[in-house]
């Protein structure tokens, strides 16, 4: 019985010939991640059961990125742990204030993720990397510490489901409407510990964007990863990122899948998730009269190049309505420089947004634009549960770049096209 | 016995042909001011005495800065509150996200503040307009509450100390090295409850920046005020940014002063305030090795663009040093453009800073920087005092943008000479 491709990577990283759905293994690991939230647990964790250091310096990952540049003492305290177990062990890939950047746009563009890779990461939005052909899932703290100990961990090896895409976007339709689309379409446990792999001839138009924004968001159905296979778009992406070796990994033609699905992008419409759950989907034809107070446009999902370029694009020559504070938080240090040169961060100020440096903030209610009671946000970000970004009687609606820009403009969620 | 600068503004405001120190007076108010944290109390309290509502809705100035964007729940709900009540009286200046900056920056810029003015801001830094020959105060939030109900205030006429300054500030030091240098003098309540008046001729030579910087920190040494003779350079900054008429006061000939000062200007170095206090007061060559863990170039003191063209002169081509975390804040959405337009704010990001969105931030350990313990700070803000920016084991030395920007490079306290 054939193998998905997920399964035949899992298999030579646990240096078998063969793996099938269900059964238990033990995979080398490629690169083991935390965060400025997870990984101080993680190091406590670690400094329980082993005085023997890390497994390899350069394969461990450390972002700070959660609450920071510090929120507070307590995000301080915590950074500091982390930047001390970091000079410690001698970790290469500790990023820290100025060389910055949220996790999962970061790791990529610093060529520390590749085709292939086994990787696991202390937040659930690990998965993002699966864009690049990688096999890599969240995991907890304690699993974070175990692998970043030995370089090991166990998985049980997951079943598939197919993503076939077929078909082109239409302009303003973009990676994030094409993952929630499917997240409103099979439910938040739709992919329960599966993992969601995509194929398709409709693939090849998609940016490297908008596959890390469909990988990113992988967990929200539930999935244990999402994978993508490795195109020339994929290998010219690691190319000028990466000077680490990749090897590609194609799913056997008689690869078992638990489901298939045959998505035609074309006919896919800008698509907004309403509270509390990313599986509340409705087209924006189908919205309504929803009135906003703020406009989220970043995070691991959304904070990439193209985002910020579709966002300007919107806000190009506009104004941000009065009464809307809209947020724009580039990814990563380097998308900051180059949203600069570009004018997009000249167009954003000149619209009335704010340009904030890179970081989680407001997603998962750090900082940088927290809700009041009542308030509505429209935002880019990937979870819309209770209380999320903020107060407990705030509600967040899940949208693309473009719908949140085009919100802000309007004050009500809109289309782009508006 | 003639009258000071302070005092005859005050006399006009009161309709009094002569005030004297220690007098009591009612004036006049043509601006009252509050922040996100300030602003709410004053609400609450002006709730309770009276239903009127506000005096004049364009004389109240209502600037969500201080923990803005929303850092918290609380943060949120207290702008909410502020929001409301700047809706429902109309308040023409209620100023948040996307038209934001740090209120003392940004009530200039936006030429609410002229020659001849009398304002109270419940913020202590609100005597910074004195740049521009206004008489102006911070007062607590049941002041403000009933300036905004009554558009008057009580005063008790101070007496005045006069700051004799002359020749001309050397290379790379600046007001800040200047307002420093004075409370290192006089102590931090050498001016308690006085004017601080600024005269001579060495005025000429301050850049209105500078002088927003002097003016701000008059409170440091306790003063009630600190203010400047109205030049041309004052004249044609009102001039270019605002609309509104200004008036002149001058001290007469034989005004009397409780002291007097004469301070040479080409003799100053930098100067850096040590913990715990403002005037714990060193000049650059006394430091001795500091090592810092951060660097912040930004609040209402230090966050203009002449700062920020002093800093990335510095930064040029130049790497903050690793184990640092370089945090620039430019003080308004304008301020954020221009040096944007001017290449600031690449050179920062290309020597590994990171630049926040307008924000208060850490200066008041809002967000945005919070130290931890053991952490040292050289930062140009305002105060220096424990636990200010962070853990209660934390230190700040307060500096000047070029001593800041120098020490992000070497990672110790150091000139920008070097």
């Amino acid at each position: 019985m054939g193998m998905t491709m997920t399964q035949k990577i899992l298999a030579a990283a646990a240096g078998l010939p063969e793996v099938k759905a269900g059964q238990l293994i033990e995979a080398n690991l490629d690169l083991v991640l935390g965060n400025d939230i997870t990984a101080p647990v993680a190091i406590h964790e670690m400094d329980k059961f082993t005085a023997d250091g890390v497994f390899h310096k350069d394969k461990i990952a450390l972002v700070m990125d959660h609450f920071v540049p510090n929120k507070d003492i307590k995000s301080a305290q915590h950074c500091k742990c982390v930047r001390e177990f970091a000079c410690k062990h001698e970790i290469s890939n500790y990023f820290d204030v100025g060389e910055m950047g949220i996790e999962h746009a970061l790791l990529p563009e610093k060529g520390l993720t590749v085709a292939g890779d086994v990787i696991i990461g202390a937040d659930s939005h690990t998965c993002t990397y699966g864009a690049l052909g990688a096999f890599s899932t969240g995991v907890g703290s304690t699993d974070m510490a175990a692998g970043m100990a030995t370089g090991k961990a166990w998985f049980k090896v997951p079943s598939a489901i197919k993503f076939n895409l077929t078909g082109k976007l239409s302009k303003w339709v973009s990676g994030k409407d094409v993952i929630l689309h499917i997240i409103g379409m099979i439910g938040v446990d739709g992919a329960l510990y599966k993992s969601m792999e995509f194929t398709g001839d409709g693939i090849s138009s998609l940016s490297m964007d908008d596959r890390f924004t469909i990988a990113n968001m992988a967990i929200e159905a539930g999935g244990k990863n999402g994978i993508f296979p490795v195109d020339e778009k994929a290998v010219s992406y690691m190319k000028e990122h990466s000077d680490r070796e990749f090897k590609i990994y194609e799913a056997d033609e008689d690869a078992v899948y638990d489901e298939e699905y045959t998505i035609d992008l074309s006919a896919l419409k800008s698509t907004v998730a309403f509270p509390h759950l990313p599986e509340n989907t409705k087209t924006i034809d189908e919205v309504g009269d929803i009135a906003i107070q703020q406009a989220v446009i970043g995070s691991c999902t959304n904070g990439r190049l193209e985002d910020l370029r579709t966002a300007a694009e919107v806000l190009k020559g506009k104004k941000v309505k009065k009464g809307v504070r809209c947020i724009v938080i580039p990814a990563t240090q380097r998308i900051y420089l180059e949203a600069m040169e570009e004018g997009l961060l000249r167009t954003f100020i000149e619209a009335g947004a704010i340009v904030s440096t890179p970081t989680c903030g407001p997603c998962l209610g750090g900082y940088m634009g927290i809700l009041a009671e009542g308030e509505r946000c429209v935002s880019t970000t990937n979870r819309n549960f209770v209380g999320r970004m903020g107060h407990v009687d705030s509600e967040i609606y899940l949208a693309s770049p473009a719908v949140a820009a085009a919100s802000a403009v309007t004050g009500r969620i809109s289309a782009p096209e508006e």
